[in-house]
């Protein structure tokens, strides 16, 4: 029986306890069947408390237990852990599916791997993948239905790669990397040329370099270098449908939320962060930390640790009290022409038109 | 042959009335050769007019004839019934090219079907399709090609599966859903904490709900939610690349249109409408029946029945004041200037800087 | 070997100066190793120089080599040609690697090929490819792993399409024309009209026409129309996970950037260029030649030739403008208060203020 929420085997909530190497706090043992968000938690759920400032949420909750951290006050059963947000994570992972039933082990008989190719024992390869010439997949690496690998291509040891992935030839994955289903890795770059006989493509000759504990989310794609290669770096995870262009290099530990946008040959610093639908133009340079709100539109470079947000973005202090006075704008209209009048002056105003 | 839009049999006016239960209109009984809009028909092609407001383009339009309601006049041969919009989407329907060619009948040998799987006899599995451990498929739905269901996912009947779609493990459809090519359904949601060692992955334990009669557009994604479900209500329509992230909740009869992004645990209630490339943050309500203009950015809870546009989305009417206001503010920095220079009042000012 | 950056065979400059029919400019000849952008080459990397307006970039440059066009001086050996642009994209050309290890040659075994699909001999069906009834592929065409052409699909002579493309019943492919992986075309279009039970769908009969020597870049979307035809026009290039809706018409020679949308019947004239991200609206026109900045929403008729920007999309010098007074705006509050204080005329206010 495949673990849904409520697919649990249920457990007492000390049992939860010892699994967490935590303390059962109160005189109830409540029995666990599933677990939730505080929002959602219902009878038998189990949820936790990251900090303080959700106290209120839990109280509102109908959560029969929580994962509270150190000297935090909870108004029923709970377990208390030193770290509640890695506690409950460790929970979740018991509660996946197990790995064999979602990437079944061994060499499926309808893969089509080129002789050449070189697949370590230790690797999955579902049904109907195609692995092309001089491609190296590393131990433990599992690939799910229908993966195709162009030639050439280079993945590392204990990768997952979700069914229907496609990774062009000469395209490179380092280790612990996650692709999810759909994703386009190594695609042409959009690069072209203005040539005799209208718009000439200009051959993309270079490669993707995906490094170590990357995860990509479903139905992304990262282009090509056009020479060299598109880097997206260490331990950096990338939502759903995002686009990186060619020659991009993405820092290491960024996060780029869904449907955001990085035009060729723009580079990311570390730890960058992008709300969803987060437009970056080409040839950008994002300073390390910087962090960009949702929709925003970049196109200058930013330095380090800035917070942007807007289109075009700017520190978000500025936008906000952008949009603010926007919002005053047409009633600013009213008061100027007031004031043309000879009307608008201290003798004629009323105390709302003030600031 | 395949029915192109000249492709379809030739038919007489008067057997298109017959067809559609309707009136021949007019003296004439042309041959109708193709359907078209308005705007785009010529010569033998059958249109049809939904409302008297379109009455001047029926006047521009090359159209051999009409499909129009009561009471509308027209200037050329028609079938006139009770609901023109109906008639004319149930003659296109003749139209579609036979469904067993789209979706060849039975289960192709090249299928691979887990053991454990049931597929009603009466569904049609196409090449290549990989279908779990677990799964079930109902009475009449169709998989096109490549189509791959993880282990345990639940297809109600009905369904039409467009080829290439890959809906991941414990995932649920319900009744008469459409899921068009490239679809992702069940991917990870985008769960990430602060963990020794750099961003650190939140399992995601829960399942995608895609409810009856639903109809999910090419190339969208569809996360599974953290814990419980990620739910598409019963008749709602998503357009091409739309990300519905983890947890969300999409309401009845919605429509959202391409690109649009909804991210985590936000809820849209019935009847919701948005544009293309709307965006809507984590953890939003959004009321029954709002309509959100293409490109709004959606940011807070909003009442029901409201119509909103906009980045940050106001109220329409509010956006619209101020785009207004926005066009006039470089002239109106030169009146203040003048204003405070002396030059600006009554005296100064000409009658085309007033309001 | 595979060609990466550095792969490719050492080569005198002379050697590249006869390939390229170009002139050896300088006393020295050093082995060309690999190619890069002015930015990113290093020592044995051969760049060129476009125009004078990157001289300096080239004087940072660690490039080996440079080709430059007539008449620029440079500071290092180069290869002097008449058009630099076309010579190196020839030069990047022979760096591809060999087309038929990215495409194999022949009808892989695996490919499902309905008996009355025609398949010209000297096209290449890759592993796994689902060729539907009525199909017609012509010579030279290549077709990558699990391409998938529903029935009466016709693909001109001399394509690549990439693996993993999904090309819906009755679609037309021209010649020359390049289709990245993940691609959907010929999927329905958003369609649905108001009807007994809720939304209904719009049966969508017609098909897409993609021209000659149109290029379509991964996980993009082409949905078929509703009656007739869907057009990419001759010679456009559409960028990754764009949106094109149903019965839209692409002109000749467009480019149309990555995440770019365009709703339900609008015309795009030729030579229309979008940055990344643009949305359209439905039924919009697009005069020949016009320009639309990055992110830019356009819902209005464009006339041809312009240039234009932003949310809502105006000329482009007007959107700047705006922007710029835009961020006077808290300012410009502060000084009408002061103005209708009596306090910002010019007795008190100072120089920092005027414009």
């Amino acid at each position: 029986m495949h673990n849904t929420e409520k697919g649990m085997k249920p457990l007492r909530l000390s049992e939860v306890a010892d699994l967490l190497d935590g303390e059962l706090v109160g005189a109830q043992d409540p029995e666990i069947t599933g677990v939730a968000s505080i929002e959602e938690a219902g009878p038998g759920d189990l949820t936790f408390l990251a900090s303080k400032k959700h106290g209120r949420a839990l109280a509102a909750s109908g959560a029969a237990a929580v994962i509270v951290g150190p000297g935090l006050d909870v108004d029923r059963p709970a377990v208390r852990v030193s770290d509640p947000y890695g506690a409950f994570a460790s929970f979740l992972e018991r509660l996946l599916p197990d790995r064999d039933r979602v990437f079944p082990p061994g060499v499926h008989p309808t893969a089509v791997i080129d002789s050449s190719a070189e697949v370590a024992g230790a690797a999955a390869i579902g049904p109907y993948c195609v692995i092309g010439s001089g491609c190296v997949v590393g131990a433990g690496s599992r690939l799910g239905a229908h993966v195709i690998l162009g030639c050439d291509v280079v993945v590392g040891v204990d990768n997952l790669i979700y069914p229907g992935v496609i990774i062009r030839e000469g395209c490179l994955l380092g280790d612990r990397v996650i692709i999810h289903a759909g994703v386009v890795i190594g695609s042409d770059g959009f690069g072209y040329y203005p040539g005799q006989g209208g718009i000439r493509k200009i051959p993309q000759v270079g490669v993707v370099e995906i490094q170590d504990d990357v995860e990509i989310g479903a139905g992304s794609c990262v282009d090509r270098a056009t020479t060299g290669r598109t880097v997206v770096g260490v331990g950096s995870k990338v939502d759903n449908l995002v686009q990186i262009g060619h020659n991009v290099s993405i820092g290491k530990a960024c996060s780029l939320s869904a449907q955001t946008g990085v035009s060729g040959s723009s580079a990311l610093g570390d730890g960058v962060f992008t709300g969803g639908q987060v437009g970056i133009g080409d040839h950008v340079k994002i300073g390390a930390g910087v962090r960009i709100g949702g929709q925003s539109g970049v196109s200058r470079e930013i330095p380090a640790g800035q917070t942007i947000f807007g289109y075009p973005a700017l520190e978000l202090v500025e936008t906000f009290r952008m949009f603010a006075a926007l919002r005053r704008l047409p009633e600013l209209l009213r008061r100027v022409s007031r004031l043309e009048n000879g009307s608008g002056g201290t003798a004629g105003k009323t105390g709302k038109d003030q600031e």
